[in-house]
């Protein structure tokens, strides 16, 4: 669970959202490849190309098809609370090889509300204020809005 | 275990080194503070304080006295296997929390060779070739070296 208090203001942006699904389901979009590629980007942008390796310092790699860019996101897994905490960021590839300018930190927590709906609350830290502000500006809230309100549609079609 | 082909020889510092100590006493001079601070620093400098929270995320914080100067190292460790590997680095401070400017990410295995012997190796990764080539200059291999002469006598002076 993420305290109030272990937020940064400045350097920080945080999205929280109650879905209408399970944790299990929640969690299973966000580690399984192909449910992941299916909700990531807002649409009409795709995930054309996905790696999971859902463990610490494993690959988390994504490509997006953005109006005909592929844009290539390399990166590791920090730190798996199966159903409960996903910390992932571009600051390394594997084998803990450091990027040399990285953009984030991402901190992504499931709480399970009962009655099949979860708390969603994902965290973007980043090295400077600069960076969060850049990132807030590119639109970090609608985007993180968008794309977890495709995730709580895509979860509610997968099977239980 | 490291293979050569994930070094980058850029990027990367590497030293190694075949110890006369045991596997498992080298293991808690790393990993037990009162342990550490013995050995860490090229005397006669010193470890005047520190506190290893050895788990994935966990604080790997060191003060150094250098020639009465304190200087305080914040980090985290990445990836830990018991008695095996190492992983830390100053690029996140616990909560993991990014650092704006980090210097290195460390490696250190310790593999047993049988006989209360140990083959050990360090490898500073760096975000950048001039931050290898600065960390170079600075002294890594005379530095490395010299702890690793510290550590295996501290380390045979220990109760098995």
């Amino acid at each position: 669970m993420m305290h109030e208090a272990d937020l940064d203001p400045e350097r920080d942006l945080v999205l929280v959202r109650d879905l209408n699904a399970p944790r299990g389901l929640i969690w299973r979009c966000w580690t399984q490849a192909e449910h992941l590629r299916e909700w990531f980007v807002p649409r009409p942008h795709r995930v054309v190309d996905c790696l999971l390796d859902v463990r610490v310092g494993g690959a988390c790699n994504t490509t997006f098809d953005v109006d005909g860019t592929r844009v290539e996101n390399t990166g590791v897994y920090l730190d798996v609370i199966p159903e409960a905490r996903l910390v992932f960021t571009d600051a390394y590839s594997v084998g803990w090889k450091p990027a040399p300018d990285p953009f984030m930190t991402a901190i992504v927590t499931f709480e399970d509300l009962g009655q099949g709906r979860t708390r969603y609350t994902a965290i973007a830290r980043h090295r400077t204020i600069e960076a969060a502000r850049q990132h807030r500006d590119m639109g970090f809230h609608d985007g993180w809005g968008t794309v977890a309100t495709q995730l709580e549609a895509y979860a509610q079609g997968l099977a239980p």
